[in-house]
C-alpha cells in the first residue's frame, strides 16, 4: 500500500489482543542559539528507554522529557499528554525518530494500541513512521560507552544498535562536526550545512534559509548557465507568482501530479478573497496561455524563455536541506517551436549544459538518460535526465531534467501558427519544451564531497578559494617580526585578489592557527594559504588542500599561476574520485538473484529490461525488504525501500542477442538504471 | 476625509431629495488577442451617454453595454443587474471611468441614490471614485469627431473634455500607439508598455509579466548594483518568502505599515493550515531573528546581508504597472553595524548607488534628499531618498529609499554584542540599515523617456542597442546587388556583435523597410542602422537615434569606434534633456500665494519650511482641489490631489535670515521639496 498522509485514516478499532505502545518526547541538552532537535521514542508501553541510551543512540547529551512549550512549538500540540504520532506531520523542524525493535517484531496485522482512541496494525505504523526515517533502536540492552571510531569503522555488523551508537566522533570538538558520516549520515549532513554556515532552519517548516556561502554557488551556477542558454537564444523574463485555480487546472495530467502540493492564499490583510489564489508549483500553465496571444506566426517561434525564480510545493514528507523543501530556487526553461526535430535537439542541449552544471562546476559526476514512462513529468512526451549517485547510502538521485511536452500543452492552451507551406495546409501546433534546474544540486554537491572536518567545496564555485593564515608566530616572536608576517601575509592576498583568485585572510591574534584551521576546514575553504618565519625566509607560502590535506610549496614569484593551477587541479581530483566511486557501484547485473544484494552493497544497477510499467512496479516491490526474515538493512536509513528506474543512459552497454528480461520473460529492449533514490 | 477603501462604509441612506446616478461598464471593440479594457460611466440617471461620445473620449472603437460575462471576468460580480461601484475595488485589470459633469456640479451635501440600498452623498462619491482616476465628460455635448494634432497642441482650453478627445492620434496606426502622451498619459503608458513588449497584464489582478526587454534591464541594473554592494562588502542570500504571524507582528510600528495588504496562505493542497502563513511584503522580521542567532561577538558585525526576490502587498488601490503591482521584483539590502556612524555612512553610500542606477543606467535624474518624520520607513530612524519628476502629470515620484533604523529592530529583536570596551561596560545594539529599490524604476523610466512612436530606451540598459537594416531594395534592384547589400549588412552586425555591441539585423523581405523602421520605434531600439546600395558604395552606414531622429553617416571602417561614441553621446542627451525639464520644473516658492499655481504649472516645489507634522498635514490639505469654484485641474489626472513633501534635499539653496515658513508662522529650518506625487 500507499503511505497516507493523513494518520487517522490508518486507525481501527482496537481490539482485544492489542498491544500498548508509547510515544515519548525528549529534548536534548542545546546550546541556547540552537534550535532543539526533539527526539521521539515509540516504543512497547512495557519496554524500558532509558535516557542514557538514547543520548548514545542519537549521539546527543541529556535527553529530558519534553515540556509542554515543546510540544507547542516543535509539533503545534498543546501538551505532552495531548500528543499523538499524528503530530509528527505538523513537525515546525527536524526530529529525531527511535523505534523500539520489540515493535519492528511484532506480527504485520498486530494491533497496537496508542491511547484510548487511536489503534493501528503494525504493518500501518511502520508504513507511516517509514516517511520520518526512523532508526530502530534494541532498547533491552544496557546502555554502551561509544565505541571508538577505529572499532566502529571495521564493524561488520548489521545492527542498527551498533551502528548508530558509534556515530558520535569521539575527537569532535562542540564547534565541528560531532557525528560520523559513514554512519550517521543524515545527522552528519545538517550538521555539515548548518556548521558550516551553507544553511540555517527557518521557523516555517520546510524552509530554509541560504545563507551566503550556499548562495554565491548559485550565483555561480547561475552565471554560467544564463550565459549557455542566452547563447542558445533564450531570454529571461518574470512571470506573476500567482496563479488562479481555473488557469492552473487546465491541463489534467499535469495537474494531478501537483495539486496535492499546492499553496493557496485566500486571505489579504483582513478581507477573504472571493477566490483562493495559488501560488505556482512550476509555471507552465502561468505561461502558456501567453505564449498563445504573442505566437501569432511562425515566425514568431521559436520563443525561448527562462525564469530565475521560486516555487512552492508544499509537500508533507519529511523536508531534507536542498534536497527536499517546500519552497526552493531554480530556473524554468519554457521553449515553444515550429518543429519536433528542432524542440527535441534543445532538450538533448539543455541536458548537456546541465550535466555541465554538475561535473564542471559541481565536480560531481552524472549519467544522462531518459526516463520511463512511469517517471517522466507528468503532461509531457518523454524527460531526459542526469542522474547522481550518493555513496554514503547508495542511493540515485535525479539531477535535474529536461522535458519534451510535444503538442500536449499547445494543443490545450491553443499555441498554434498557420502552417508554413500556406493556409490550404492544417495549422501547426508548437512542439514544446520545459526543463529545470534547482538549489538541489547544492545539496547533492555536499553530500558527495563533505567529510568529518566539515565542506568541502570545489574551488570554481565556492565563495572564498584561498584563505592566507599567518603561523609561526609565538611568545619568542618580535612585535617587528609579527608585523612584517602579518604584512607580507596580506600582501599575498592583494596579489592573489588582483589575479582574480577570491583570497581572504585572517589576521587575528585572538585565535591560534590551529583553531583557524578547523574553523576554515569546517566552512569547506579549498586551499589554506600559511606564511610563517620560515616561507618568509625562504620567499615562498604553503598552500594545503581541503579535500586531500595534500601540502604544495609555491615560490612568491609563482603566486599568481601556481595557485590557479593547484586550485583546478584539486577541482580536477574531487571529480575523479567522485567518479570512481560512482563507477565502481554502478554494476551490471544480469541475473535477478544478483539484483537485491548489488542495492545491498550500495550499488546502482544497469539491468537488461523490458521497458513494461508492470515489470518496473515487480522490480521495486520485488527489491523492497520482505517480512521473510532476510536481512537488506545494510542501509539502516532506508532499509526497505525498492528500487526505481532512475533512467535509460544514452550510453549504453552491449545487449546480448535475445538478452531477456532482468525480471520478467520478456525480451529485452535496453540497459536500464536501478536503484533505491531520493 | 481620508478615502476609503470599504465603498459600502460610505454609504448613507437615501433622502427624498436624492439624485438617481446609473453606472454603466461598456466594452470597446477589442482585438480578440488583446484583453479588453471595459468602460465605465457614472451619469445622472437622466444624462444620456451617447456610445459615439464614450467612443471619442476613450479613443476607443464602438463600445457597447458589457455583458454578464465581462461582469464575470473583470468586476467578480455575477451581472450587470449584480454591479455596483464598490465592485471597482475588485477590477482584475485595467478599466476607464467617465464621470459625468452634471454630477461634478451636484453640490456637495447632495445624496445621490445609486441603487435601492445604496445612496451616498457627492463629495463621498468623488472621493471614492478619485482613486480610479476618472475622466469628467460633459454628455450634455453632441459627440464631436476627433480635432486635430495640431489643433489639439495648441489648445489652451481646460475644459477635460476637448483634452481627453483629442488624445486620439490621427496618424496612429492600429499597430503603434493611439492615443497622445501629452492628452492620455495614462492610456498612453499602457500602451507603450504593452505594445512595446515590456509587459503583458496578468489575468491575476495588480500582477504583470515582465517579458524579456524589460527584464533585460532589469538584468543590467542588478549586474551594476551587485557589484556596487559587493565591493563594500555586501552579500547576497535568501530567506524564506514565508513568514510566521507570530515573527511578522513582532514589531508593532512596522507591521502596522504593513498589516493591510499582507497575503495569507492558509491552505496547503486540501488540508487546511494549522497557522496562516504570511508571504514577506519585506523581509526585516524574517530576518532579524537569525541576526540575532548569528551576531555572537563584536567580531561578527558588521553584517551585510542583500536578496533578490520578490514581495506581496496586497494593495486595493488601483494597480498601475511598475508603479504599483501586487507582487513585485526587488533588492532588498539589511545591514548591521557596531556603530551609529559606520551604519549612517553606509546609508548615503546605498543612497548613491540608487542615484547612480537612475542617472547613469537609465539617465533618469534624481534629487536626494531625507524624508520628513510623516513620509519615512515605519519603524525606522530616517530615511534617505532619491526622487524623481514625471514631466506629463508634474508628479514627483519616489525613486528608492535607503533607511537607518537606528537601534529600534534589534533591541525589539536582541540583535546585541558584548561591549568592545569589556563585558563591565553595558552591551551594545547593533545600529541597522535597510535598503530597498525596485522594478519601479523601469516604470519611471518609460514615462521620461518615451515618446508617442513608442518606447525610447537608453542605450546602456537596452536589450538590444542597435538594429542593422539593409535599405533601398526595390524591385529594380538585381537578386545580385540584394545578396551582397544583405551579406554586407550581416558582416556589419557580426563586427558590432564581436564588439560586445548588442545588435541584431532583420532581412525578412515580408515588410517594407517603413514597416520595419514604426516596428524598432516602436520597441525603442536605441539606433537603427540603414544600409543600402549608396552606403555600400561609399562603404559608410547610416545610424539614425531613436532618441531624436538625428542622423549619422559611420564609414564602415570606424564601425566599431563610432557607433559605441554615438551609443554614449545618445545616452547622455537623453539624460541632459530629462535633466532640463526637471530642472525647470523644480521651483524657488517662498509665498503661499505662489505654491498652488505653481503645482498646476506642474512644478515641484522648494519651499522654506518649518518643519513641522501639523504644517505638512496643512500644506497637503490646503494645496487639495477646493470647491471654491477654483479651477486646478490642469493635469485633470489628478485634479484634487494636495502637495507631499518629497524630500528636505541634501544639496540645500540658502535660507534668508529670519525666512518664515511657506505656510505657518513658524522659523523655516530648511528647504524642502514638495508636489503631486505618485
Amino acid at each position: 500500500m500507499s503511505l497516507e498522509n493523513s494518520f487517522s485514516k490508518l486507525c481501527v478499532s482496537a481490539q482485544a489482543d492489542s498491544l500498548a505502545v508509547k510515544s515519548l518526547v525528549f529534548k536534548p541538552k542545546t546550546p541556547k542559539s540552537a534550535v532543539p532537535v526533539p527526539i521521539v521514542v515509540v516504543a512497547l508501553q512495557t519496554t524500558s528507554t532509558a535516557s542514557a541510551l538514547i543520548a548514545g543512540e542519537t549521539g546527543t547529551k541529556d535527553p529530558r522529557l519534553a515540556r509542554d512549550d515543546l510540544f507547542a512549538s516543535h509539533f503545534k500540540c498543546g501538551s505532552a499528554k495531548d500528543f499523538n504520532l499524528g503530530h509528527l506531520l505538523q513537525a515546525a523542524s527536524e526530529f529525531k525518530l527511535l523505534l523500539d525493535t520489540a515493535i519492528e517484531h511484532c506480527q504485520d496485522g498486530q494491533i497496537l494500541k496508542l491511547n484510548d482512541e487511536l489503534s493501528i496494525s503494525k504493518s500501518d505504523l511502520s508504513h507511516y513512521l517509514q516517511q520520518f526515517q526512523p532508526v530502530t533502536v534494541d532498547f533491552s540492552q544496557e546502555a554502551k560507552k561509544p565505541i571508538t571510531k577505529a572499532s566502529a569503522s571495521s564493524a561488520g555488523s548489521t545492527t542498527p544498535y551498533i551502528q548508530t551508537k558509534s556515530a558520535a566522533l569521539e575527537d569532535a570538538k562542540l564547534i565541528g562536526i560531532t557525528v560520523d558520516k559513514k554512519l550517521d549520515f543524515s545527522g552528519w549532513y545538517q550538521q555539515v550545512l548548518t556548521k558550516g554556515e551553507m544553511l540555517d532552519y527557518y521557523d516555517v517548516s520546510g524552509c530554509y534559509i541560504l545563507r551566503p556561502p550556499s548562495y554565491a554557488i548559485w550565483e555561480k551556477i547561475q552565471r554560467w548557465f544564463d550565459d549557455k542558454i542566452k547563447a542558445i537564444g533564450v531570454e529571461n523574463a518574470y512571470f506573476p507568482m500567482f496563479v488562479s485555480s481555473r488557469v492552473l487546472e487546465k491541463e489534467k495530467d499535469h495537474i494531478e501530479g501537483f495539486a496535492p502540493e499546492v499553496a493557496w492564499v485566500t486571505r489579504a490583510g483582513s478581507s477573504e478573497l472571493e477566490e483562493p489564489i495559488a501560488i505556482r508549483p512550476t509555471s507552465e500553465t502561468v505561461m502558456y496561455p501567453y505564449y498563445a496571444k504573442w505566437i501569432q506566426s511562425y515566425r514568431d517561434l521559436p520563443i525561448k524563455l527562462n525564469q530565475w525564480n521560486s516555487v512552492v510545493r508544499w509537500e508533507f514528507k519529511h523536508p531534507q536541506p536542498f534536497l527536499r523543501t517546500r519552497e526552493f530556487l531554480w530556473q524554468e526553461g519554457h521553449t515553444a517551436h515550429l518543429t519536433k526535430e528542432d524542440a527535441e535537439e534543445e532538450v538533448l542541449q539543455i541536458l548537456d549544459f546541465y550535466a555541465g552544471v554538475y561535473e564542471e562546476l559541481l565536480a560531481v559526476p552524472v549519467i544522462k538518460g531518459k526516463k520511463t514512462e512511469k517517471e517522466k513529468f507528468a503532461g509531457g512526451d518523454f524527460t531526459t535526465t542526469c542522474e547522481g549517485y550518493i555513496p554514503q547510502t547508495g542511493r540515485g538521485i535525479q539531477g535535474a531534467t529536461s522535458h519534451h511536452l510535444g503538442q500536449n500543452f499547445s494543443k490545450m492552451f491553443n499555441i498554434s501558427v498557420e502552417n508554413p507551406l500556406g493556409p490550404e495546409h492544417p495549422k501547426v501546433y508548437a512542439y514544446q519544451n520545459s526543463w529545470g534546474l534547482s538549489t538541489r544540486v547544492i545539496g547533492v554537491m555536499v553530500m558527495i564531497h563533505s567529510d568529518n572536518k566539515g565542506l568541502v567545496l570545489p574551488p570554481r564555485v565556492a565563495q572564498n578559494q584561498c584563505v592566507v593564515l599567518p603561523v609561526g608566530i609565538n611568545a619568542k616572536t618580535s612585535d617587528e617580526q609579527r608585523a612584517i608576517i602579518h604584512q607580507k601575509s596580506k600582501e599575498v592576498e592583494q596579489r592573489l585578489r588582483a589575479a582574480r583568485i577570491r583570497a581572504f585572510g585572517d589576521y587575528n591574534d585572538n585565535y591560534t592557527p590551529g583553531w583557524k584551521f578547523a574553523q576554515y576546514e569546517l566552512k569547506g575553504i579549498p586551499l589554506r594559504l600559511e606564511f610563517g618565519p620560515k616561507d618568509m625566509a625562504n620567499e615562498q607560502i604553503t598552500a594545503v588542500r581541503r579535500n586531500d590535506n595534500r601540502k604544495y610549496t609555491v615560490k612568491l614569484s609563482d603566486l599568481e599561476t601556481r595557485i590557479p593551477e593547484i586550485l583546478e587541479d584539486m577541482q580536477k581530483d574531487m571529480f575523479l574520485k567522485a567518479k570512481e566511486l560512482f563507477d565502481s557501484h554502478r554494476v551490471i547485473i544480469e541475473e535477478w538473484k544478483d539484483f537485491v544484494p548489488a542495492l545491498n552493497r550500495k550499488c546502482v544497477i544497469l539491468a537488461p529490461w523490458c521497458g513494461v510499467t508492470e515489470c518496473e512496479e515487480d522490480i521495486k516491490d520485488s527489491s523492497a525488504k520482505k517480512d521473510d526474515g532476510e536481512e537488506f538493512e545494510a542501509d539502516d536509513k532506508a532499509p526497505s525501500m525498492g528500487a526505481k528506474t532512475l533512467c535509460t543512459p544514452f550510453q549504453q552497454p552491449q545487449l546480448k542477442k535475445d538478452q531477456l528480461c532482468i525480471k520478467c520473460q520478456r525480451k529485452a529492449i535496453q540497459f536500464t538504471m536501478f536503484g533505491r533514490s531520493y
